[in-house]
């Protein structure tokens, strides 16, 4: 795959002017984004998981790679917890979401910014340096799972 | 939501090192990944479509995070039509993604190419050139599921 072009993408991409809400079509599409995003986020974490653990030799190049992935997707799922996706489909969303906003706002910001550090820690090329960051992304997936997911 | 950081992501995204096939525990992880990635990207997308056909009123800055996130998104479903993911799940993928790859994947290479001219066109504020950007885009997208889709 050819290079392209360099994407400067800015955590600002949430800051959307239009409401959330507006944002779907309906409250399927929504509970599907979110799910896709974060399915498609956890591919690419995975893929440095395996790496950190010694499953599969360590790529700097590789791993620098998914974690910009990784960066960028962590942005996305938040928008798409709006009123009325609470039930629907198959989602796991405990109904903390949307009675405890803040704390939920919280999490989400933490991951946010532990997966930029993850970005920037994939960028030095130390496995150690990215192990620590990698093992704060994954407590920070797991302290939301645990808050927030069925 | 706050500005954390700013990612940069280069299109060597996909140029990984690992074997496409061993990037995914099982088949119908693959097919789920593209599917999940097709469906963010078109999301977002839609949100472009919207203010292009007058749906919408025109945010240069919200059509600017859309079209970064296509850019980055749209590089990512091609590493999943890997073989032995030709069937199952309700994959629509047509036979002649296997069969004719070097066209399946010029096709592929047209669609990031068109998205980084989007995300090129989105940055300069101009409805007009935004349109004839988001015209070529979804052109590349129709040209493909024509070819390649149920």
């Amino acid at each position: 795959m050819k290079v392209v072009a360099s994407l400067v993408l800015a955590a600002s991409a949430l800051a959307v002017s239009a409401p959330a809400s507006a944002q779907f079509a309906k409250p399927e599409d929504a509970i599907k984004y979110r799910q896709s995003s974060m399915f498609v986020m956890s591919q690419h974490v995975g893929r440095i998981g395996a790496m950190v653990n010694g499953r599969v030799p360590f790529d700097a190049k590789v791993a620098a790679e998914n974690a910009d992935i990784v960066a960028v997707i962590a942005q996305l799922p938040w928008t798409a917890y709006v009123a009325g996706t609470e039930k629907g489909g198959n989602t796991k969303a405990k109904p903390e979401i949307w009675t405890e906003p803040a704390k939920f706002k919280e999490h989400n910001e933490k991951l946010i910014a532990e997966t930029g550090k993850l970005a920037a820690a994939a960028k030095t090329g130390n496995l150690d340096t990215l192990k620590t960051a990698f093992g704060s992304v994954a407590g920070t997936c797991k302290a939301c799972h645990d808050a927030f997911r069925n």
